[in-house]
């Protein structure tokens, strides 16, 4: 049966990624090598992340006064790496509490400097992306976490600032169209929308290094990686081919625009279904709805197992939400089909029609 | 043609290992799903961790002291991370400095603590281990890398000493016994005997964490991953599955006792023909030679390129040395066949009779 695979992270992969990863696994380019027993400084995975990051430029329109680095740890890892690099002590940085991960990066910016937290939604379980707040004049840079996985927000609309920002996109990026330009580091742990666990996304303005007084360690400096462009140590060969992988596929099916139209179309039918149905109710709030991950509720919580055996009856695997906000959440990135959309649709109306 | 993979590493897998990692890269456990976009929570990869876990164990007899644990970062990480969590800005680690790998040890070491360089083969280029020297009486621990990849040698007798030890051993992790209980942290990168790059092998005594008085980032200290059992933040999915996988091939081969062996045999034809044939010379002293990788000369540095393509026309790959030795370097981990270094052989044998 075919899989409609709505996993939060690790997430879905297209199948043409697989198969090509698959072939990898087992014997690279008919070398009679697997990929992941080549030597990382071979002209093999040489050519693989140049190609990585070049698609990464053509991607987003990247310039060369940035740098791209494919590092591991996580965009956990970058929670205190962007503070430990970019932020002195006595500098002030600001961060927007939208969630889960926000809080979290805002726990490990505090290690290395001061955090004003403009705003928080915490008051709403983080249902809603909050607006209206200020920066005082101090601050160094926003941090913004572009799409809220667990709680299924998103910023639509990125705050007109003068003051650089730097974002997590991990479960957004490449998704949609962003301004590049107005950031000073962007990062994204892979496994949500390019490409497998195990690699980390970091574009980070170059000349804005180097400018803190603090010890770092070798390996936690962006510089490091830049001067050995991410291969300062053994980086995460694998890892970074099936990324390579997704990000030709992105290209080759129209590149961020195509995906953006797409992603809104998948998304603007499932948030039909729930506003129609009668029996369900979305949790976020209309206006920040995220494309890739729809949360909703059933409104009767006694219906849940029948719904989710209605939807295991269909090949839809990854629909349970997160335990902060109960319920179900779709995730619908770039590699989902507007077809597995549909089937879950469907699912909906049909279990309406019986238990409406 | 089959190939015989001599890389240093990312390095050789078994030929069963790479079969397992290419399905699953595609269709894991006929679930229709790959391994790669499945959640990290679900049951699927929960049984893998716990698996890889459980065969660490049982290949090291690793008991509940002691914390397994698996990372990214690589040994790269681990230089700073041991210091960071266990040596207090007041205490003294010792090191010995067998190569570039404990050099760069050393120097990521000295940003937490005091570091006594106990003793040093930087005289001679690396080319033997160092064995009388004394570690002062307040010294936390001594820090040791068991196989130097680059040179080519090998700690062949564990120091006698009431300190306990912490030791990189990336290179030679599984490939003979060790007694565990000397350690207080071993730590390994994956990517040479034991997985693909990606992923890294940790296994500390649980009692000696949470002693530092020091500000730590959350992802750094090794106490988040033992009380998230690896999964604090979403861990390198598929490779540590190649890692699970590879760990069964050793058990399923005899495990460690059974790979001790199997490499003596595979290092010792090995040298025996560099000390017999007049063409080649061993870089290492003879009684630190490395079972894991042979570092060797061509007398006459004329003949490497004749000397290369005969290995090429056989289908030897990644002989070649480290750009720090020259020459060559034959890397021999657990998934090498006997039949590999006997083809290895056979090419000096008829390259001497050619040249001699």
């Amino acid at each position: 049966m075919n899989k409609h695979n709505f996993s939060a992270g690790p997430a879905i992969l297209p199948d043409d990624v697989k198969r090509r990863a698959s072939i990898a696994a087992y014997d690279y380019d008919s070398t009679g090598l697997s990929l992941m027993e080549m030597s990382h400084r071979g002209k093999e995975f040489t050519q693989v992340l140049e190609r990585a990051e070049l698609n990464v430029r053509n991607l987003f329109k990247v310039d060369d006064s940035y740098a791209v680095l494919f590092l591991t740890g996580g965009a956990s890892s970058q929670f205190y790496m962007s503070a430990m690099n970019l932020a002195g002590k006595n500098d002030k940085i600001a961060y927007l509490d939208t969630g889960t991960w926000a809080k979290k990066a805002i726990k490990e910016a505090k290690l290395f400097t001061n955090v004003d937290v403009v705003a928080s939604s915490a008051d709403n379980n983080y249902s809603y992306i909050p607006k209206d707040y200020k920066l005082s004049d101090d601050t160094k840079y926003l941090h913004l976490t572009s799409n809220n996985t667990i709680f299924g927000t998103q910023i639509k609309t990125w705050p007109s600032l003068d003051c650089p920002m730097v974002c997590d996109m991990s479960s957004d990026i490449f998704s949609r169209n962003i301004p590049v330009e107005k950031f000073d580091l962007i990062y994204a742990g892979a496994q949500k929308n390019v490409g497998p666990a195990g690699v980390t996304l970091v574009i980070v303005k170059k000349e804005i290094l180097g400018k803190v007084e603090r010890d770092i360690p070798t390996m936690l400096k962006y510089q490091t990686h830049i001067d050995k462009g991410s291969s300062f140590n053994t980086p995460p060969v694998f890892p970074i081919y099936v990324t390579m992988l997704t990000l030709d596929w992105i290209i080759q099916n129209g590149g961020v625009s195509a995906m953006e139209v797409r992603n809104s179309k998948k998304a603007n039918a499932l948030y039909n279904e729930i506003d129609n149905n009668p029996l369900f109710t979305g949790c976020a709030s209309i206006e920040d709805r995220s494309d890739m991950n729809a949360t909703f509720l059933l409104n009767n919580e006694d219906l849940n197992s029948a719904f989710s055996a209605q939807c295991e009856d269909v090949g839809i695997v990854g629909l349970t939400g997160h335990r902060s906000v109960g319920g179900y959440r779709a995730s619908m990135y770039n590699a989902m089909g507007q077809e597995s959309v549909e089937v879950l649709i469907n699912v909906m109306k049909e279990f309406a029609q019986k238990n409406g």
